[in-house]
């Protein structure tokens, strides 16, 4: 079945009330939820939603909390998230790096204590939209292990670029694994093997066998010892900038919360709109997309036919 | 057979200084070419010394040529290289960034019109070593089909991240192919499988045969989809903010010149050492290195024991 984006949002809106949301951070947070699912993220929008709910009543997530400035320093301000909506923590953060960037050409906010952001594309299409390259990262839960161990030691940390463009943005959003341990999953179901090698299965063989990957738990970084190499340093970048947690920090404590990230935005005032349709014309065709591009087809899809739900997903929302 | 770091700085400078490099500019390009090979990055040092002077002699790289800066804007400044030589060129931006980041957080130069900057890791350690974080990318000729494509329309533009730190820097120096051409040759050379898939061979099969990926020139990126995503973003990034040529035009000039390059540092005044030293603790061992760690125990033992040279190439080198 198909719901519409202002159906979705407002259920949204009305848990998020329920669960003590003040106003404007409800509709900020519902928006973000709901332009996940629109987007086809599914797995960030609608079917995350409960789980989101549950991190809020447990705690783990302040829904009243917002981000203190602990230092300013010319074009970069780091924030102390004090444990609030990662979602929202991260658009305040991404937009307060844009506002500096227009004013400076460019602006950076480094986050500690924040919380999961659900989809890191949301903040490069934000800044994308606002007229700026935008580059995020954030830390996770150990899920993946460094070349040359066995055991997961790295987050899959995101690295998320957005850059305006009129016909429609490119935005990579790029975890560090080669597959996420949900898609892992979907390919187990269906007993599919993976389009590529994913991981290690029990006898340290390269497999496309994605039960055997979850199995052993050695999910690939991109590019092997390449991937593993950006996955350590995006750690620093996020938590040793903001002096906030690391991996192993977030990892120890089990919860998943309390994560560091960044944010950076340059104004794309002279960025040259036509070196960018040639980059497009010279690469792409109907075999090769830009990143971003089926992210929008998806969108103006949903936008039109209304955005598709797992009924029981749905049903779950309602009664929520 | 080994050299001195002194001994093989002093043979650069002397044929630079044949070539009509001013006495400042040669002893510039003469260290950054000598610590090159100190560092173990043979192709990049000695061995590519030769071709370096070949493209100054033919005119592509321009000896007399000085950076200069089209635009400032806040913390980023756009420079056109001139076509001068391209590792004077990269540090020269890098050490301007740094400059604007220890005023104002951040720091950003945006280049076109340059030339190979040769090791992108020189620009990373020269940003560490001034206290900053440094974030660079060049782009490329087109060496590496797009995903979904077998005709080569990316270029394996490298990612350079560099962060502070007392005990060695952490610095990631990564093309966004699996392996480098020269690599593949060696391999193919010894007869030697790839450890992992490194492309395509004939039949469009992912293979570890060095030999038959060089001929089919189907090379993978890292990641597959998710490194040609990358490389296309950088492209852009590189290109199109600072106006200059893109993969698609280096290509099509076939020379291989006037490169586009971004160079971006972060003051890293108040990262917390105590965060950088807890994630190599937490992630590294014996047996999975930080990015750096191998490049730095390289660097010691050949200021030890002297520079491993190839004796033709040194001989060649005398002969300029």
């Amino acid at each position: 079945m198909r719901v519409s984006f202002a159906e979705m949002e407002a259920q949204f809106l009305r848990v998020l009330g329920k669960l003590g949301f003040e106003d404007g951070k409800a509709a900020h947070c519902a928006g973000i939820f709901a332009r996940n699912s629109e987007d086809g993220v599914y797995s960030h929008g609608l079917n995350r939603f409960p789980a989101f709910v549950r991190s809020v009543q447990e705690g783990l997530v302040n829904a009243g909390a917002e981000p203190e400035i602990v230092r300013t320093s010319g074009c970069i301000e780091y924030w102390d998230g004090q444990q609030g909506p990662g979602m929202y923590i991260a658009s305040l953060a991404m937009g307060r790096a844009i506002s500096l960037a227009k004013k400076g050409g460019l602006g950076a906010v480094s986050v500690r204590n924040t919380n999961h952001w659900m989809r890191g594309g949301t903040y490069g299409w934000q800044a994308a939209g606002a007229g700026c390259i935008g580059i995020c990262a954030t830390n996770t839960i150990a899920n993946m292990p460094a070349w040359g161990s066995t055991e997961p030691r790295l987050g899959n940390n995101p690295l998320v670029i957005g850059v305006p463009r009129e016909k429609g943005h490119i935005v990579l959003d790029m975890a560090l694994s080669q597959f996420s341990y949900g898609k892992l999953q979907e390919y187990a179901w269906e007993e599919r093997p993976l389009p590529v090698p994913g991981g290690y299965d029990g006898q340290g063989a390269l497999t496309t066998d994605a039960a055997a990957i979850r199995s052993s738990r050695r999910v690939l970084p991109i590019g092997y010892w390449k991937g593993s190499g950006l996955s350590l340093v995006l750690d620093v970048l996020t938590a040793a900038l903001s002096s906030g947690w690391s991996v192993g920090d977030i990892t120890a404590a089990g919860g998943g919360s309390r994560l560091s990230q960044f944010f950076l935005a340059i104004n794309a005032a002279y960025m040259d709109d036509a070196v960018v349709e040639s980059i497009i014309g010279y690469t792409c065709s109907d075999a090769v997309n830009y990143p971003g591009e089926r992210t929008l087809a998806t969108r103006v899809r949903n936008q039109r036919e209304g955005i598709p739900v797992n009924e029981q997903a749905w049903e779950a929302l309602l009664a929520l």
